[in-house]
């Protein structure tokens, strides 16, 4: 399917090193979200919420491995058992805290992604059906960002 | 962007009418995903987890409406502010309970897609990444699924 590109994300993050995976991780970190003023309507009523998703396209990911370590430990795990960004759909997917809208410029903190992300969608995270208290943190659990694998890009 | 479907996602919906919105109201019904063949090395570790995120085409949405009313209120919201599917990017989003995975079919319960629907990508749902307890629900708060807005598709 094809997919527009409905706005930007600006980041203090201008290479691959400098970008934390997950929002956990640039917890502080501040970005915005511009949406393009062909699509700005579509932001009413964005701003009563606290937290969004912002679905971007990982335009700076190499190839694709359905199977390689990550940023987080030497196993190797299945793409989509990670949330690396070199996977088939070139989607990314983080959760962010909304700051502050002034029109189509929305502030938010959290954000981890490199400057200049092209931005797919935005969908309200609503606490009712998206903070699962049950969930579990899988292979991740315990894990800690500690850069790149040995050896990899 | 160009992006590629993965699978499909079965599910008991066959028409619009008989879809609910968010797993939320769709909490005990089972679907299956599939993966295709030559994707399913990419589900390694995938069992570890107990909730993914589900990222699908709303390959049988209507046409985009910026602002519209909504199956939860007949207020018109910002469709970025809204998870209904008329949205430009046409991706849609859920969180769904892993039951089983049994080679590259995973049984889901909490489904709230149209059986066939295309799967774009699956990420896991990280308990210490997206389970945001602070969040709140925006506009959503207290309001009920009640079917669709009066005259609306």
């Amino acid at each position: 399917m094809e997919v527009e590109q409905i706005g930007v994300i600006h980041s203090p993050f201008h290479s691959k090193d400098e970008c934390p995976i997950q929002p956990l991780y640039a917890r502080d970190t501040i970005g915005t979200v511009e949406v393009f003023p062909e699509f700005s309507a579509g932001l009413k009523d964005i701003e009563l919420f606290t937290h969004l998703f912002l679905i971007y396209d990982f335009d700076r990911a190499g190839a694709v491995e359905l199977v390689r370590p990550t940023f987080l430990d030497d196993e190797p795990h299945g793409v989509f058992a990670s949330r690396h960004p070199c996977r088939p759909s070139g989607i990314g997917l983080s959760v962010v805290e909304l700051v502050e809208r002034l029109g189509a410029t929305l502030t938010v903190r959290g954000v981890d992604v490199l400057d200049g992300t092209p931005l797919l969608d935005l969908k309200p995270y609503i606490h009712r059906f998206d903070a699962i208290a049950e969930a579990n943190d899988g292979w991740v659990t315990g894990r800690e960002f500690r850069g790149k694998p040995a050896g990899r890009e």
